[in-house]
């Protein structure tokens, strides 16, 4: 994986590229998150064509579970079985470990938890993740970090960086005993954690720094902090993450949060608010923040979103989606989330031509109180 | 609305055209049902470029209670509103308010129900049927009819049958005395009913057959009865209705049901099937029926069809669609309806050219135990 800074904007802002066996990706980026190998409700041509995406998520622990490391393997790895030929990031399971498994019983080993589907008994630790990621076969791998909740005491938060720093080590060497399983690189991000204490994200930035990967994340954010607290810890981290490598705010969030983490610095973001809201009628636009649901659409024949160009945005009207939700048929949830998509991925599209053009701030505080308008 | 019969294989089964205001359909043909102005988890963009429907059918009992005519009328009609600007057909309701409404009580006047959504009271009458779908601006409109279940006494469903032609005179007035609302054209066809009595039948072809419209429709099938039955009512009542018109069999079927009605004279089909089974993991394709749910599939990762032309069918693997369905993603629901549609559409398009080449009837024998096997 190779990452090239292009530019980086008067405020902070930087547009790059990130050049992966699977394709190169413009940053700043937004991924979708395809959990269990699917982006929910909408196709891989849907994804290629109308949004425009460049790399999308899987997560670890659902594809663990189901379909299972034997049918990937037999698949030839995630890409071969869900048809997506464009880059892949796989984050660790360690979130999902914390926030959907039951009876998780954390020891320095790893993790040992329930299935949130059939209750099974699994181990997660730092060697089998990696060794499942390989056979996922994504081009960026995470680290398998836990993930403390918000708020965390302060002891707990620290106890927990420094076994996700220990898990990091094992993490590293692992991968550097193994071998990819279908000839394409994979590349490592380590995760920065320190719940909502600055001294700890201190720390573990510059431990998480030290260690050299081709690229860095940031976890633990958006879990229930005020937003404040999520811009200073991000800023005070991005500020000791080296420039030269690409940085990832992992499960970040809204429009604005976007806009706002860019000008930090950040270059990366994930998150299942487009497909999730969408799936429950909320449409972001330039103009702001649409409940499709309410009654005011019920006869606005215009274009769902004049500005978004997917065949969503442009060959529907409100009305139309509108009643697709209220007679609760499928093609609504695709709709607004091909809309919701879509729109993510011009955000950041966007954000990028400002950046290039280094205008970024100002466009940026111009910007920010219509996206986040109710409409 | 113009059909042109272009020729009659030795078999029975016929090739036309039959061309509307919206374009020019191909017969035999299948019709996707549509039955809120949306065909169930698939886009319009998906309806023409995957599945390549040449029409699809759509619910005016559905589309009267939502969004209701007033939006409908606003859209300008529900072409505008879905935006499937290819020929459109809707029923009249009659069905529907057998099988679906509550407190349903049939008069002279008409059918008072109360809506199965909020339980609200309306009546539809053949005059404000007409006006409903003179609102939904259809191409083909059908006759408002009473449906009779399986089995019903003879002395029912001769009264019953009595009331249907009673009621399309009623609507062949009110149709008469209207005009389209958006400018087009629209044909009405009016319904054979008489359960599964032959006399009934024969009594109920040559009234509707004397009407002198434009398409014959036969309704009342495919209601439980054995499918000898189906096809001994289907055979007698094609021998009655005019050889120039387009005759409709309403809510067929299976590929099998549809193969063998096109052999009796048979133009047009709809059937929930292809959508309603699909988004339950059955697959129709010309080797026989997959339940894509079974284990077997678990590893196949040959394409969900080879033969079948649709993205749905070549780009993703029986593998990959069992495990979408196995995790409930829609995306297993959209894939499914997508194949299942464009294998009926080809179904129709391959019986067609048999049709134009003369060899129907022993194309039909040999591909039947194919199609009706359970791989």
């Amino acid at each position: 994986m190779q990452f090239d800074l292009i530019t980086t904007d008067p405020s902070g802002a930087r547009a790059g590229t990130i050049t992966t066996a699977h394709g190169t990706i413009q940053t700043p980026i937004f991924m979708p998150v395809g959990t269990v190998g699917s982006v929910k409700a909408v196709t891989q041509e849907q994804l290629r064509t109308d949004v425009n995406a460049q790399i999308i998520l899987g997560n670890t622990y659902h594809l663990y579970l189901r379909p299972g490391t034997d049918v990937l393997k037999q698949a030839g790895g995630l890409h071969k079985f869900n048809g997506w030929e464009r880059p892949i990031l796989t984050d660790s399971g360690g979130y999902q470990v914390f926030s959907l498994a039951a009876n998780r019983k954390i020891k320095e080993e790893g993790v040992l938890f329930q299935s949130h589907i059939d209750g099974s008994r699994h181990l997660f630790t730092p060697e089998n993740v990696m060794d499942i990621q390989r056979t996922i076969g994504a081009d960026i791998v995470m680290a398998f970090d836990e993930c403390p909740p918000y708020p965390s005491e302060y002891a707990y938060a620290k106890r927990s960086m420094e076994l996700t720093h220990r898990w990091l080590d094992r993490c590293i060497k692992r991968l550097g005993e193994t071998s990819p399983e279908y000839g394409h690189e994979q590349t490592l991000f380590p995760i920065v954690q320190g719940s909502t204490y600055k001294d700890l994200r201190k720390i573990s930035a510059e431990a998480i720094a030290s260690r050299n990967c081709a690229g860095n994340a940031i976890g633990g954010l958006s879990v229930g902090e005020p937003e404040a607290e999520m811009y200073e810890m991000c800023g005070l981290v991005t500020e000791l993450l080296p420039v030269e490598k690409p940085r990832y705010l992992m499960g970040v969030g809204t429009p604005w949060n976007i806009l706002n983490n860019i000008e930090l610095g950040i270059d990366m973001f994930d998150c299942v608010m487009p497909t999730r809201n969408g799936r429950n009628g909320m449409l972001f636009t330039w103009q702001g923040v649409i409940n499709i649901r309410n009654k005011k659409w019920a006869t606005d024949f215009s274009p769902l979103d004049e500005q978004n160009p997917c065949t969503a945005s442009q060959n529907y009207s409100k009305a139309y989606v509108r009643h697709l939700f209220i007679a609760g048929e499928i093609l609504g949830m695709t709709l607004a989330s091909i809309h919701n998509l879509c729109f993510y991925l011009e955000l950041v599209k966007v954000a990028r031509e400002q950046i290039l053009q280094g205008t970024y701030g100002s466009w940026k505080r111009e910007v920010v109180p219509q996206l986040k308008t109710r409409l």
